[in-house]
């Protein structure tokens, strides 16, 4: 940080909006902030979860910065059979979340969660919340389809996007993805998509179809509402 | 290339589709090849253009990357007012569409054009091609439900995406890019994104909206009868 005692930042909580505040003391790893005004409402952000088998480090690191400028409310990683990152660096991830929130202006900072094995993630998985599986075998509903039918009939209900790693599920793990019934299995087209551009793909589906993109007469009520 | 005499590989020229070939003789920068039989036929693939305001090397390079995986059929740099590259490197965006194209499993690679300034790409421009232009001053059409009105009506029409450089196009190239009765300002929701993201945002939405990641029996008749 190059700012001293008595300069301007602009701060944010995720609860609070966005808030002028001043530095009055200044620490080794941080400052002492005096809050002046709030300088706009905390903005109604996306509810949608971004679950992925981790991936290295350079498209790792996309996917988590691209995925909070797209509006990702949680990051994910999902350990299958496939994953070839053995392990996770959450701090590593936490870190590149707050940076490319204050970067791309949001005012919070998706949740980024412990690694979970897929049985006990489907095992412990909120029924009410749809999991839109990207699915590399062809057999998936063409993602804009499903999302054009979903804005259609107007259902409201939380989802998550969970994209496999670079070699694809396995045939047991797809299995048991098609066997629960919050499953929905979404299809990216027909090119070899690597895996980070599959998430960014299906977040950006999700936010221009039925996310915050679209019309605001077209947006579920509470979120205009919000807005106004 | 770790390849010897008779080793086989994959090759394409972007006409007539894949084919399985044997190295007969090596040079220092290539190789000659024998082509033994066709493996798959030219896929149809997308007639969509990317034109862009240059980036800096690493935001450039994910752009030209990711444009070749979502099946831009052209990459196009625009110079405008704003732009802070100076210079376009065509040869390395060339060995970079190549290489992405063997990537993802393309059997073609895009176009890649030299740069162009802005009004003399209006003052040339084929008007038959209706031209994305991504708005970031919130007054464009959200993309999706613009996309989704020319999917419902069946509008066939060739495409273009044109994103503009990190700080935006100035109020004047706005201005004349409204004036053209080819251009259709779109918008790519709330958050601030950067280029390249939102090129990649703009190649999702068509791809899965009006390209080939619909279901057949939505896609043009042309396309779908080259698939059976």
């Amino acid at each position: 940080m190059r700012l001293g005692p008595g300069d301007a930042v602009a701060a944010f909580n995720g609860h609070d909006g966005e808030w002028l505040g001043r530095i009055e003391a200044q620490e080794k790893r941080g400052a002492t902030l005096r809050m002046e005004r709030r300088l706009a409402p905390q903005p109604e952000e996306s509810d949608l979860w971004l679950l992925f088998a981790p991936l290295k480090r350079g498209p790792g690191d996309l996917l988590v910065t691209k995925a909070v400028e797209l509006g990702a409310s949680a990051l994910m990683p999902v350990m299958t059979a496939r994953t070839s990152a053995s392990r996770v660096r959450r701090e590593r991830m936490r870190a590149l979340a707050i940076e490319a929130s204050e970067q791309c202006g949001r005012c919070d900072v998706p949740e980024t969660r412990e690694p979970v094995r897929l049985p006990e993630l489907l095992d412990c998985w909120p029924g009410d919340r749809r999991l839109m599986f990207c699915d590399e075998s062809g057999h998936g509903l063409p993602i804009a389809d499903y999302l054009i039918e979903v804005r259609t009939d107007k259902i409201e209900m939380p989802r998550a996007v969970l994209i496999g790693p670079e070699g694809g599920f396995n045939e047991e793990e797809r299995a048991m993805l098609r066997g629960q019934p919050f499953v929905v299995p979404v299809d990216l087209g027909p090119r070899l998509l690597r895996a980070e551009t599959a998430a960014i793909a299906a977040l950006v589906c999700w936010q221009a179809v039925i996310g915050d993109w679209r019309r605001a007469d077209t947006a579920p009520v509470a979120a205009t509402a919000a807005r106004a």
